[in-house]
């Protein structure tokens, strides 16, 4: 046990899509010297985390290590990928490596919370190499859906590890570089002990579909439109952005940006020189005094995200601007599972403003950013790993890609968020698990998404509130009567007398046959009181409310 | 304005998909005898509707003319269809009519409210007629994915209305009546003054699928499956449950069904001889003794329903079965928009248990119930209405529905819940707007979608909870410190002091400051205390919680 080994631990991304951190380590068990490659957040919802802001993977186990942990690697700039740094760099402290773009973007970041931008090194395309401890990691261009995506080469003792990131295998992205097989192929001369490899659409047996496919489907939409043209798509999926862009120049229509994200991500595009040539745009004042056939609006919220531009625009202005009769809305972008229902609620405002929305129903206007099937194949021919890791992906993606590497005749591994996996020998073997879980930024504080706080929210949205007061006087006897306020819960139930009276009828009867044991002991009194005020509820109004007891007890 | 007229007016199902009511009346204005075409519910998300049951429409209009209404016709049983028959059986008191299938699903739903099964009708097909006051209704046979679905042909003074309802064109639909061209062909004889029409797939081009077709599917992945099979389809699609039993006995298995539901549709389709052969079935007892291989489980939660017997196996057993390594499990069905996390969540769990899980995603084992485009285009070819009007669809359907039909010389009539149509004259014309809504069934009691019921438990689901407490003698002044309770807040923010402790200080400087005006008034005091804790949260946790103020004044 006290020789050197190798280590991979997901603490985020494996078994979910969101939230991506994974750790890699080499040195003595328990002494390992450590890297994490990205640090990403995931997005709250109703059902599981309502009031949320965003959550984070809990990385208390890096945190208790952080004078172990030599840098912060961050393949690119999408949200679930660099969204977290800022929030954790107190905690983590590392200094964090990515490419010209992505740097752009975590240095925002780390701005809006006043640290240093030297906590954001800029690193050049492989082959520059960056060493980390006993680790050597070069960022190697692959496509994706946004500028500057890098899988990591990452050289240790224990031999070589290639970490995809997010990819797809694209010849044509329209911004940055192509997919290079020679070089992705030549990664592969020294042997690659393992694959660290996106999972997201391996269920995706068809070959995957070049950005560079939509120019003329997207130019042939906004030509064929009358009125104005209104498209959304990621802001980070620069590209798309351009390709829009260039769609509505070449139809004579102007070009507005709107929303912060997207104005965000194409000045860091053109400040890094990965966007050369955009077209020229007008501001939201001017595009008012064009023409609406002349003009093209490219705006944020593709998913249907409350205070989007998208969702403005759809319930009536965004900056003075509206749509009306006529107008064509183009959805370029897939709606992530969980965020139909939003989406659809603007389709449906759109329809009722008369304006016709297109979307990618019929495969057109959109195409994934993540590799299917064939091309994750197509990788593995490539770097020929002795173990293949999926990752970036639901438990099911995952234990479909280990199949597909097992099927290959290469080692799969199953390893989900927590599962320490030991790379030092011959075969990959799972050596430990680390508790893991989600962290919740809730307001301005950091919360554990098991703490109870968030699940009583939970039991409020669906019981409604009552709170129950009574007051003792110093003997113990009861002052007055005991009186109730209620909170999300109907004003009349099945008596058809209001709901606070028939509670209160029932409380005051309660204290009149507690014994003076109860009355003398808060805990039991307050126990006694909830439990009458939820079974009274149920025979009301068929709900049992939370319940908040107030006693107060008069002394002097 | 004293000549009769024709008029219909949707409650409910137009400009959505769900709660479906429909209304047509005949006779002078404001003096119309009225029927009601189906009664259905529709359910309740965490992100609108927390804690709520089953939400209704609001049908306030109808119920305040009830002496006007003759019957309700229901079309099949589908829950959106049929669910509110019984809730609001007091509030319109009007025989409902329905085929003998529709009928038992109907009569069972009254039995459970303690209604005599009287108040069901059950009626037999075209041309067998029901006359309600000046309406002549007949049930006209047509596809759907439920037994017994049924077109109304509904014959007026001022001419025929046919009502589609749910449909699709299948010629081979496994149980019940094939769609029949030449009788639909044949209701058109007279003119078609207007047809209602299913919108649902209006925006899918291709050809619609027959029910038949899955059999051969379903035989082979159950052929070739090697541990137990077990499928999930929506238990009211008779004829699906009877492909999935008849494919698992063609490969030797046992069937079970599993699920109430299940269990209760199978019986009411063989109650009314909808359902002549069904291989036999075991219980859950006898399935347990039965080798794995030689079993197969036809089970409910097709949506990912959390108490479903699909997601209680996915959980680790239901009644004693489990499932595990080398089991499949068949979605035979279809995720309905925003139920995806639900059932992205069991598929989730199954893989963790080493469960092939099987859906929809290649098209080979499920089929929509609903017409598409070329087959809606079908039935207006068949009916030859002079107006059209959609129905059964979200906004963005009926429009779409609505640019078909006038691109066919048809005119079409985009009515959205509450729109009065009045069809008497050549051309159809909204003639009134009715107020109407959702009614929520909240544990025992309905309330309004708009009373702010539901709105505070998603403000508290939101942002928690705080309870402020202060007794104030009888000169007003403050007996002791304010204190105060949390609920879904953390317990420590910003400053690392407790939560509860930041707020009472804050309140506690607040009492010191308040005049004898504020201290003497209730309303003053509770709007300073409430503004106070909001304010002060915010500073310290980035919230602010929904507030209740208790104020108790002492008097004797």
């Amino acid at each position: 046990m006290s020789s050197e080994r190798l280590i991979y631990l997901p603490l985020g991304g494996a078994g979910e899509i969101g939230m991506n951190a994974y750790v890699y380590g080499y040195g003595k068990p328990g002494k390992e010297r450590l890297i994490l490659v990205d640090l990403g957040v995931t997005f709250p919802d109703m059902d599981t985390s309502p009031g949320v802001n965003l959550i984070f993977p809990d990385i208390q186990w890096l945190a208790e290590r952080r004078d172990q942990l030599e840098a912060i690697f961050v393949t690119h700039a999408h949200e679930d990928h660099v969204g977290a740094v800022s929030h954790y760099h107190e905690q983590l402290g590392a200094p964090i490596y990515a490419r010209a773009f992505t740097a752009n973007i975590a240095r925002r970041k780390m701005d809006e919370f006043g640290y240093s931008e030297k906590s954001v090194r800029t690193v050049s395309p492989w082959p520059e190499i960056t060493e980390a401890g006993p680790f050597k990691v070069g960022f190697v261009p692959i496509s994706h859906s946004i500028p500057e995506s890098s899988g990591l080469v990452i050289d240790t003792p224990a031999g070589r590890i290639v970490h995809s990131g997010d990819f797809k295998i694209d010849a044509n992205p329209v911004v940055g570089e192509p997919f290079d097989p020679e070089l992705w192929a030549s990664l592969a001369a020294p042997g690659v002990k393992a694959l660290m490899c996106d999972s997201t659409n391996v269920f995706n047996t068809h070959a995957g579909r070049s950005e560079s496919t939509l120019a003329p489907e997207i130019g042939a939409l906004i030509k064929g439109a009358k009125g104005m043209v209104v498209s959304t798509t990621f802001a980070s999926n620069v590209a798309r952005v351009k390709t829009l862009a260039e769609a509505a120049h070449g139809a004579g229509r102007s070009v507005c940006l709107l929303g912060r994200a997207m104005r965000r991500m194409i000045e860091a595009a053109v400040e890094t020189g990965v966007l050369t040539s955009f077209p020229k745009t007008v501001s939201p004042e001017e595009a008012k005094d064009i023409p609406r056939e002349n003009l093209m609006l490219i705006v944020t919220g593709s998913q249907g995200e409350r205070r989007a531009a998208s969702a403005q625009l759809a319930q009536g202005s965004y900056l003075g601007l509206k749509m009306k009769e006529g107008d064509t809305f183009l959805f370029s972008s897939k709606t992530i599972p969980g965020n139909e229902r939003g989406v659809i609620k603007i389709m449906n405002q759109f329809s009722e403003l008369g304006v016709e929305v297109v979307d990618d129903s019929g495969g057109l206007y959109h195409v994934s950013g993540h590799a299917n099937r064939p091309d994750l194949e197509e990788l593995h021919r490539l770097l020929k790993p002795e173990v293949l890791v999926p990752m970036h992906g639901e438990h099911r993606h995952l234990r479909e890609h280990v199949k597909l590497a097992n099927s290959k005749k290469i080692q799969g591994v199953l390893a989900v968020n927590g599962t320490m996996v030991d790379l030092t020998g011959a075969r990959a073997e799972v050596c430990g698990y680390v508790e893991t879980g989600r962290t919740y930024l809730d307001g301005s504080v950091k919360i554990g998404a098991l703490d109870g706080i968030v699940r009583d929210r939970i039991r409020m949205a669906l019981n409604g509130h009552v709170t129950v007061n009574v007051i003792l006087d110093e003997t113990d006897e009861a002052l007055g009567e005991p009186w109730c306020e209620i909170k999300g819960l109907p004003e009349e139930g099945n008596s058809r007398a209001p709901l606070v009276e028939v509670l209160e009828e029932d409380l005051s009867q309660f204290m009149g046959r507690a014994g003076r044991k109860t009355l003398a002991d808060d805990d039991k009194l307050e126990d006694g009181l909830r439990k009458l005020t939820r079974q009274s509820a149920q025979n009301e109004i068929g709900k049992r409310p939370e319940v908040t007891v107030i006693i107060s007890r008069l002394s002097d």
